[in-house]
């Protein structure tokens, strides 16, 4: 076996429909993985951790409807005993198993109902990507998986991804989890250096709503299929690219299906005076209500933007120096709204699907960018009605 | 004279409609004045903090509509212009008047309009609180004022105060006037001393969405009318007390008319390792969206609070110590939710229109406190329409 394989149950956690993923790793896998830093963690995300380095990690195990988070020592039992269950079907040890949940926090898993699912299943791990993202899905109005194939050194090389996540996105991993394979040879020390970079530019830059969950976690595998010479620099460079271009699509689906989300906007800050501050300022623009709900009326309202960027006392700039651009249209500078900041080309700009927001704050020689979506009223009814 | 008298005009900013005020005060009067932090200020607060200490001040013009922010020297020019309108027809000086704004960010005031409205007003100042409430409302859907009566050392004692506010409600002050007159003589510096007091346990305690605006002022008038010691100190706390009784008020309105706001939830921190994780924690869950949404949808989701508090990776404290109460209902403690966390009992209790929520972080000795409003559909629609 040289690629992943997969099975997709239905574990009984969400009746009648396909709610559990297994999949089967190469022998020659290793694995990188990133969680969540929420300071109440998931059981998942509690085991897993114990079980670093992955070396021995044959399984990943995800289910959906059910975050297990903030249950206790049921919660921890539960999980334990499904791994156990798990093990003896597939012929493993527990140690041998990942586990992964997203879903509803603070009940209890049907832990009888998934033991008998899981005994019931023949693990023939003949599922497809798309059935397998279609499975772990929560709020996600769509399924999000990709392939990607490139050819380095004259060899075909693929990586497969597939994700879910659509509510409480945003840094530091949200209500998501993501799983991507591709078909090379890497040790872990490097698999994780070029895990840590591509997430930061990537899953890391999304923002729907400002929060950040119990679960979320980014699984990265090498197969071992292909031997690569990472150490050489150009090599390492066409892998980390290729992995960073999925991750970034996959990202992309995520915010685009930011929960009653109708548009994607870029919000990129140049010229800052320290990394930081661009990346604050990105962060607090893509987070104001009053802007976010100015994009779903399809305006383009500089004021708010300015607002925003005024009451973020620890960001340094000099106020007349700052030149806000909507959609390439330079709308603010010098203390005052251009000509521009009102003309029919900008206005109807506004009613495409991905907007640009550059802020330059002429204070430094730093630059960050983050993704954010729109709050409009079905993000309101979605999640006046879910009970996460 | 000894109370403050009010004239409301008709600018033509709005058309038709009264959209100023001008507040005359007693010669007895001193001033205390706090601003937005806004890194724009609006041209009002840059030329208002000009007259600082305030000792010559007469009168307060105030117009809605527009907010003269983001409008450089044109702005500038048109403030200097009908200020000296003002002047001349008021017969006093340039330095006698503090002019405040808001409304629209970045348009020019019509005015000629205003300046022809203030050379045809009569000034007689015989309107009411009410009706100058009225005239300073934006996108309030009521007005705001009261008039709270005490007595002290045998002396009856009146405050008036009026307001205006109801989304960019946010700590710092946001698009929010207020105006407090006290029938008591004071020094400048006692006075300003009580008013950053009062402030910081009201008006910097609301928040509807986290924005903080370019035009935001609270002025504290002491009339003169009574001669009260306030260097005695049960003296000073009974004003105090009674001031601060009034800024509650005035802010609760606010937050209460948060623009498409259904509920009012206070969120209290207590036993926090350092005062500024107490409110930071207020201020965050405060803010959440899906925590707003959830207010909105009536359901007792603590989940959200819990995530969101989890992912304050700067507050300190032990996961399986937090007790988190909803409407004084347990809802989760030692790590997972109560059995009363769903009850019939808190579930109808969700319907009320003040709802309480309350962190026990038992990691040290330091509360606070803060109220927010829901996220409805409603704020959506007003906000994607409006523009600021």
């Amino acid at each position: 076996m040289t690629k992943e394989s997969i099975e997709v149950l239905g574990l009984g956690i969400k009746r009648m429909k396909a709610d559990g993923v297994c999949i089967k790793l190469p022998d020659t896998s290793s694995i990188g993985i990133i969680s969540t830093k929420n300071k109440f963690p998931a059981i998942p995300i509690i085991i897993n951790k114990q079980k670093y380095p992955y070396s021995r990690i044959k399984y990943f195990f995800i289910n959906s409807g059910n975050a297990n988070a903030c249950t206790g020592k049921v919660g921890m039992r539960n999980a334990k005993d499904y791994i156990t269950a798990l093990s003896n079907r597939l012929g493993c040890k527990s140690d041998n198993i990942l586990i992964f949940s997203t879903g509803i926090i603070g009940q209890q898993l049907p832990i009888k109902r998934i033991i008998a699912s899981i005994n019931k299943c023949e693990f023939k791990f003949s599922s497809s990507l798309k059935r397998a993202s279609k499975a772990i899905m929560t709020t996600d109005r769509y399924e999000k998986w990709i392939v990607r194939k490139f050819k380095m050194s004259g060899i075909d090389v693929e990586i497969r991804g597939l994700c879910k996540g659509a509510g409480m996105i945003e840094p530091n991993m949200a209500t998501m989890l993501a799983f991507v394979f591709i078909d090379i040879k890497a040790t872990t020390k490097i698999l994780s250096k070029i895990l840590q970079s591509c997430a930061a530019e990537s899953f890391n830059k999304i923002s729907v709503d400002g929060d950040m969950s119990t679960n979320d976690s980014v699984a990265l595998v090498a197969t071992g299929l292909n031997s690569i010479d990472l150490t050489n620099k150009k090599n390492y460079k066409i892998v980390e690219q290729n992995i960073q271009s999925v991750f970034s699509q996959l990202a992309h689906m995520i915010v685009s299906d930011g929960e009653g989300a109708t548009k994607v906007c870029k919000v990129s800050v140049t010229k800052a005076f320290t990394l930081d501050q661009a990346r604050q300022t990105c962060y607090s623009i893509s987070n104001s209500n009053l802007f976010k709900t100015a994009l779903f009326g399809e305006d383009p309202n500089w004021g708010r933007i300015i607002a925003r960027l005024g009451s973020l006392s620890k960001v340094k700039y000099n106020s007349s120096e700052v030149v806000l651009k909507i959609n390439g249209v330079t709308v603010f500078m010098k203390g005052v709204p251009t000509d521009k900041s009102n003309s029919k080309k900008l206005i109807s700009s506004m009613k495409n699907s991905n907007i640009d927001v550059e802020i330059c704050l002429n204070s430094g020689s730093h630059n960050a960018s983050m993704f954010t979506s729109d709050l409009s009223k079905k993000y309101v009814q979605i999640n006046s009605k879910y009970t996460t």
